[in-house]
């Protein structure tokens, strides 16, 4: 079981009320290091993005807006209106602009969407991503429906389909693969549950994740969005901060019924891009761009399966099964997840996020995610030595 | 009085169409040279901000964030959360965080506070920036207080006051220096304005281009945001874009009662930043970035007000009185304001913002910005050659 000594102790008691004050989100590691600077971190495997697209659109960027100086123009400018960022992610996903709806990252997107279109009654599986049920409004009522872990978190159709239709709510959320639990939904199951469910106003569909997921041996990109065709109650959500590694640029977008978007566009949401976000928006319509993303999207999944086999591998941990780009592990040895994360934090400099303030996932719970290979190999070693070095 | 040739009113017959889409605001130059590359745009004096303030920022920038690979974390993280960068602000304002809301530039502002806040009826004073009556929810009620232009578009205190105290809105906007007049109401008469209308809920004040304006000698800056303590109803919004020359990076706040924070907080605009806005925020709060801005704030106003004086030289123009960055130009001779601003773009290069979509603005009007020196002379130059080749 995993104890912290007295000094490990007095620096956790720092870390845990920055963790206060970021409420259900793990604090930045540039909060901890400023208030905590006696904190060496190495790895940040809270974060959940794929590092190697970071690279590669820094690249980009330097070459096209730095090196030439157009960043000047990116910067001192207004941005295109929504309508026109909407036209540009069209020709990206080969659907019409009327049903496209910007958003300052997939989180203004979910607010809106809770904000306007949820009315009195919503089923949120859980464990889930908070803003899902903290964005709700006061006469939103929230009903969870809960993966269990008996069935690795996987979402059971026919189980859930009846349990929608026992409460009948006006909307459901799925995040596909689930955060935290990395579980995946495949397109058939989806399609499955979407036809079963056609009487629910508003189906949302969260796709943060999905270029970390495959079901062919290619890895082939996968998305859900085309159902948007057979299933006007479908919305799908996507964030581009996990997939490009750009969350600081805040850059997402949704498919949803045309009569939604107008409704949003008509009093709001009129600049709310800004000019990195549309630079990036016309970067990954460019195939060179686009050639050299699909190389390191899928360097980065077999890198990330790797590193799961890898952690799989360690006793006295459970790794569930994750199609996404981060795992969740329950700690089989009786010690706490907080003192896990805290130790593993303070002793080797590895930062993972505790799940012990996720609603419905109760146990000893980490969420780890996969970074660069290097830096995967210096979580297993921690891990490996931190299980090792406790009684 | 000024008419287009053939050439002049194809070209000008794609501009008019881009303009459209644009609804009430003008198409950016990027947009009208994508699509119209045979015009060759030298200077933009629709935008509104000011280009030294921007190259000082980019030379903060290059040193900070670039030359030395910062800028990867700005864009690969998530920035802090709005508490936090409130808190960087309430450093740079010297007021309570609690009282400080972040928004995505100053536009995601007005949407919430019209959203949120603005109740059954708003009175608007025109001509005005027009998200603030196309913002409104549909059970606001708009009433248009007009400024006169017998009176230089000037707030006129007591009868302003008397108009609200007869409608009794539970919302006022006041912009100050207004867009696009403007005109300029002094602290003075601000305070006694609020002190008179006290039994309104919400008095929104812009103070956006308030950096641009001045009330002694040596250019002090202004801002009317401490009577907030002493008017708890005040609502004070802060664009960044403008005085630092950022649009594209979408910085802007408000203070108001905290309260009113709280109920925005409560359930959305949690990672309404970027990592470049953050950069910003906390670039401003810093001794040796202020003083150089200073300098450039001050030197800007100098020319704007040199360029003034040219424009007023000029015939068949009336100029009106500016505290803004923007000067209001009513055509004497005949000519439509729109005629006048195709030909200045099509034969000189030089964009100018007709004042003809803006509601509450009758005769033919356009707002001219002030760019950099050498700018503002081609721009004097243009227009004095348009109108004396003109009949």
């Amino acid at each position: 079981m995993i104890q912290l000594n007295v000094e490990e102790q007095r620096i956790a008691k720092k870390i845990l009320s920055i963790k206060t004050e970021s409420g259900s989100h793990s604090p930045s590691i540039f909060s901890i290091l400023e208030r905590v600077p006696e904190v060496n971190i190495k790895v940040d495997a809270c974060f959940l993005s794929n590092p190697y697209a970071t690279s590669l659109f820094l690249r980009y960027l330097k070459k096209d807006l730095i090196d030439t100086g157009k960043l000047r123009d990116v910067l001192e400018f207004y941005p295109s209106q929504n309508r026109a960022i909407a036209e540009i992610i069209s020709n990206l996903i080969n659907m019409p602009k009327e049903n496209i709806f910007v958003g300052n990252g997939a989180t203004e997107i979910i607010q809106a969407v809770m904000h306007n279109f949820v009315e009195k009654k919503i089923v949120v599986s859980i464990p889930t991503f908070s803003p899902f049920y903290e964005f709700a409004r006061d006469d939103t009522e929230m009903v969870f429906y809960k993966f269990r872990k008996e069935k690795d978190f996987l979402l059971v159709a026919d189980e859930y389909i009846d349990f929608v239709k026992k409460v009948r709510p006006d909307s459901i959320v799925i995040i596909n693969p689930n955060n935290p639990s990395g579980s995946y939904l495949t397109y058939n199951e989806l399609r499955y549950i979407l036809t079963n469910l056609r009487e629910v106003k508003n189906v949302i569909l969260d796709e943060s994740f999905i270029e970390f997921a495959f079901e062919d041996e290619r890895y082939t990109r996968l998305s859900a969005m085309c159902l948007f065709y057979d299933f006007p109650n479908l919305m799908v959500i996507k964030s581009m901060s996990k997939d490009f590694g750009i969350a600081g640029i805040r850059a997402g977008y949704a498919v949803m019924d045309k009569e939604k978007v107008s409704k949003l566009l008509k009093n709001g949401y009129l600049w709310n891009s800004n000019g990195l976000s549309e630079y990036f928006f016309k970067l990954i319509t460019r195939s060179d761009f686009i050639k050299e993303y699909e190389d390191v999207r899928k360097m980065y999944i077999i890198e990330t399966h790797n590193f799961f086999k890898e952690l799989a591998k360690l006793p006295k941990l459970k790794v569930y099964p994750s199609k996404a780009n981060f795992v969740l592990v329950e700690l089989l040895d009786g010690s706490r997840s907080i003192d896990f994360v805290l130790k593993l934090l303070v002793k080797y400099g590895v930062y993972v996020r505790t799940g012990n303030d996720k609603i419905g996932l109760e146990g000893e719970f980490v969420r780890i995610s996969a970074r660069t290979k290097e830096e995967n190999q210096i979580i297993i070693e921690a891990i490996e030595d931190l299980l090792c070095s406790s009684e």
